[in-house]
C-alpha cells in the first residue's frame, strides 16, 4: 500500500506523498484506527455492523479526457465508489485510491495561490486530483485512509476503494426485488449524457459543469431507504437506467414494465439520454406496493416509473409502456446503458 | 462495482464476467455475505475483529511485461495485497481486482485443454490472469469478492484490494519498534532480483520461473508474530530491505543498525540485490530482546540481522557493519529500493 517512498528520496516524490498524507488526515473518524502509512489502514466498524466494500475505475480516454479539470476526475473517482455505497444504503468510512499517472502530471501546471502558505506556487494535475476527491470525501464524512501511487507508462488511471458499514443484514441488494413491486427512481435523468453529447458536438464550454463532471452520489437517499425499511431493492444508475434495471431484474429474477411518461428526464436531455445515457448517480429501487414511498427522500424527488413482474420466459426482460393517439403502445426495451467493454 | 453487463451484450463480456463469476464463487466463506454481483460486497468479519485493506497497483512496462505469463501477472497482483495483509498478522478475507486490458487480451490465445469442459477451448490472456490470481486465493483462503472490468485504450493494468482481520488492537505495525530492539528477517532476500537481472542480461530464460514471477507472500509467519506476540513492529519488504527498513525507522521514529554478513542472501543474489533489490515478499521485523524468536516461523527460516537504535539527529537513519580485515567498518546505508516515481 502506498504511501511510501521511493528510490534515492526524489524530493518532489517525498513532497508528494507527505502533502497527500497532510490533506488526508485533516478529518478525524473514530471508525479508522489507522490511515495512510502502514501497510494496511484498520478500521474498526461498529458492533453490529457488517462491512461494504467497492472498487471502480477511473481511466483517462475511457472515462475521462486528458483536459477535464482535474478536480472533476477526482470528485468522479470517489463519487463513484460513493454512489455503490448508497445503493447499499451503507454510511461511507474510508476511500483507498490507486492513482498511477504520467510523471508529467506530478509536474506543475498553473500558477495558483496556494490556500496554506498564502504565497504563490505551482500546482500540479495531482495536486488539482486530490482537491476534487477530499473535497467531496470532506463533505460526506469519508476519510482517504490508503492507496497506491505510481509512475504510469503513458495514461492516467485511478481505482477507488470505498469502505462502508450498514446494519447487520440491513444493506440494500439488487436481488431482492418482488414481482408486483413498484419502481421509482431519484432525480432527473439524463443530464450527464446530454452535456457529454453537447461536448461532443463541440458546442461552446458551458460556463459551470454539470453532472457529467461532478456527479453527487445520493447517499442520504440509500441510508433513508434502509433506516426507514422502505427499499425491497436497490442500485445505482451509473451505467444507465435499462442497463441496470436490466441487472436488477436479472439478478432478482423477475421482469420489469415502466412507462415512458413517468421517467424524470432532465431538462437538457432526450427521452433516449434519459434511458440510456449512463452517467446519472441516481438510484433505481423497488419498493412494496404496500409501501407508501415519499415524493422526497434527502432532499432528492422520487418518482415512480413502473412495476415489476413476474419473470417471462423468452422475450424481453423489460418492457417500455408509450401511448401513441391515445392508445398504449408495449414494446420490449433493450438496455444500452454503459459498455465495459 | 463489477462485474455488470454491457450494452448490447456482447456475448463475449458476458461470457468473461459469468466465467468469473463462477470461477470465484468456488470456495465458500461465512466471512462473505454477498460476493460478486450486486452494487459493493457485504463481508461480515467475527465479533471482536478490526478491518484491514490494502491496495496495490500492478501497471504494464512498470510492475510486468506483456510477454509474462498471465499466470504470473495474476499470482504477483494477489500476492502484492497479501504481502501488505502477512504484514499485519492479519488473516485475509477477500481480494477485490480492478482490471482494464485492452480489448486483445479478451480474445483466445492458446489453445490449451479445457479443465472443466474436457474438449479443448481456447484460452485467452484474461482467462490465464485470473487462473493465476485464484490459484494463490484458493492456497491462501481468499474469496474473490468483487472489483471492476474495464476496456483498456492501452496497457493492461490491474489494482488489488485486499480486505483481511485481526483481534481487535492487535495488527503489527510498523509504527511500534522501538530503540533496543533486535531486527529479525524472514527468508532469503534477493533472489527475485538476480532473477529479474538475469532476465534483463537476455540470459536464458529458467525452466522454472522464480520470486520475481511467483513471490510467495508469509501470512503464516505474519498470523504466528502477531498470534504469540513476538514483534514489537513489522513490514514487508516489497520495496526492498533498505528502502522498507527506513520506512519502519521513519514510523517509529528510530535508526537502525543492520550487519551485513548476517543478511541471509540467496544463492543466486548478490549483497547488493539482498539489501536493495525489492520484490522480496518477506517479513521484517522487530522483538524486544527478552522475547525469544524461533528460528523458523510458519515453515520459513528467520534470521537476526541488526537492531533498533536511538534516533540520531543528522545523518543516515540505517547504519551497515561490515568486517573488512578482521575489523568491523560502519557506514551509512543509503535506500536504494523500489522507486513509486
Amino acid at each position: 500500500m502506498l504511501i511510501r517512498m521511493g528510490k534515492r528520496h526524489n524530493p518532489g516524490e517525498r513532497e508528494i506523498l507527505s502533502i497527500i498524507r497532510d490533506r488526508a488526515g485533516g478529518h478525524p473518524n473514530k471508525a479508522i484506527r489507522i490511515g495512510i502509512g502502514d501497510d494496511c489502514a484498520v478500521l474498526a466498524p461498529c458492533r453490529g455492523e457488517e462491512v461494504v466494500i467497492t472498487t471502480d475505475f477511473s481511466i483517462e480516454d475511457r472515462h475521462f479526457r486528458s483536459w477535464y479539470p482535474p478536480e472533476a476526475v477526482g470528485h468522479k473517482c470517489l463519487a463513484r465508489g460513493l454512489s455503490d455505497i448508497a445503493a447499499m444504503g451503507a454510511r461511507p468510512i474510508a476511500a483507498f485510491v490507486s492513482l498511477a499517472v504520467p510523471r508529467a502530471l506530478t509536474q506543475p501546471q498553473h500558477r495558483v495561490p496556494h490556500r496554506r502558505r498564502a504565497a504563490a506556487r505551482w500546482e500540479t494535475w495531482l495536486d488539482r486530483f486530490y482537491t476534487g476527491l477530499l473535497s467531496l470525501a470532506e463533505r460526506e464524512g469519508v476519510t482517504l485512509a490508503g492507496g497506491d501511487l505510481s509512475e504510469s507508462p503513458s495514461l492516467a488511471v485511478a481505482d477507488i476503494a470505498v469502505v462502508g458499514a450498514a446494519p447487520k443484514g440491513r444493506a440494500l441488494l439488487r436481488s431482492t426485488g418482488r414481482a408486483g413491486d413498484v419502481l421509482y427512481v431519484t432525480g432527473a435523468l439524463g443530464g450527464a449524457a446530454a452535456e457529454l453529447a453537447n461536448l461532443e458536438a463541440d458546442a461552446p464550454l458551458m460556463m459551470t459543469m454539470g453532472p457529467h463532471f461532478y456527479p453527487q452520489p445520493r447517499l442520504a437517499v440509500g441510508q433513508a431507504l434502509m433506516r426507514r425499511r422502505l427499499a425491497t431493492a436497490c442500485i445505482d444508475i451509473s451505467d444507465g437506467l435499462s442497463t441496470d434495471l436490466l441487472h436488477l431484474c436479472e439478478e432478482s429474477d423477475v421482469s420489469a414494465e415502466i412507462e415512458a411518461a413517468s421517467i424524470p428526464v432532465d431538462a437538457s436531455a432526450t427521452l433516449d439520454q434519459a434511458l440510456h445515457g449512463g452517467d446519472d448517480y441516481e438510484l433505481l429501487f423497488s419498493a412494496s406496493p404496500r409501501t407508501r414511498v415519499p415524493r422526497q427522500l434527502g432532499g432528492v424527488a422520487v418518482h415512480r416509473i413502473g412495476r415489476l413482474l413476474e419473470r417471462k420466459r423468452g422475450g424481453s426482460r423489460i418492457t417500455i409502456v408509450t401511448k401513441a393517439g391515445g392508445r398504449m403502445k408495449r414494446s420490449p426495451l433493450v438496455p444500452q446503458g454503459w459498455q465495459h467493454f
